[in-house]
């Protein structure tokens, strides 16, 4: 890969990230990266929440059980939901940038950590049993609890 | 998994999707559907932005070479990239949602999926090769062209 080339991609591709690591420490570089870090959770959450809405929409039975569709929303389930860890490392609090991430993730960092933990091993099993109309079902209400318990203590109150 | 429950959850998950599928094919849920569509793509593409940065920083020798974040980054991508398929499968030609992605996506579909498939294959690579500092630099090059292709011929260009 010739240096040329590279700057030429570099140039191409960087300018629009707002993703370039660290911050100088005043507050221009630090909001540009508190927006970075909350553009990047709600991409996260954004793919979590569409590849839940049909295996949830299986399990109330308002659309068919669909296996191929359950398997492939499952497996990404399980490959997204361990990004939340990275994507919720940088602490927004006090950046101004508008959000839902209530500050308590950065005060109780290992109940949030936790939270995550035990959402991760949902989705796991949920992509295990996807093949299988009842315990998909079955898996994706537990799933969906998992979801709904970090709502409750980690984010803003939308009733 | 008692009814009562699913429905209390999809209560909870579901008004927000804006990804429920189908339309009825007014005005009015057509544009949704198509809103829905273009934010999901665009997660897709902010995750696959803010996993390609550090590796083309390490290929520029920018930040130093780190064979796990390297190797994390490009499991990311040769996960995320195939969601490109289906994240442009709805077509919003004259929806009206503000998008770069460019009509021409949906008058050559097979161009458009060969390029991605072309994209696919090079984050393979690099996911294949992250732990060598050299071959990981050359794939991430190599990657960064098929992004360049790709965004030349089927986005808005910035220029």
């Amino acid at each position: 890969m010739k240096p040329i080339l590279i700057a030429l991609l570099a140039a191409a591709i960087l300018p629009l990230s707002g993703c370039a690591p660290g911050g100088s420490g005043d507050a221009g570089p630090v909001d540009e990266k508190a927006a970075a870090a909350v553009k990047e959770r709600k991409a996260v959450l954004t793919l979590m929440k569409s590849n839940f809405v049909p295996p949830i929409l299986m399990a109330q039975d308002k659309i068919p059980y669909d296996a191929a569709q359950a398997q492939k929303n499952a497996t990404r389930l399980a490959f997204l939901i361990p990004m939340l860890e990275d994507a919720f490392a940088t602490d927004t609090r006090g950046s101004g940038v508008e959000t839902e991430a209530l500050d308590v993730i950065w005060e109780k960092p290992d109940e949030f950590a936790g939270k995550i933990a035990s959402a991760v091993e949902a989705a796991r099993q949920l992509a295990a049993v996807a093949g299988d109309e009842d315990a998909m079902k079955a898996a994706a209400g537990n799933l969906g609890k998992k979801c709904g318990s970090c709502h409750d203590d980690f984010r803003v109150d939308d009733d």
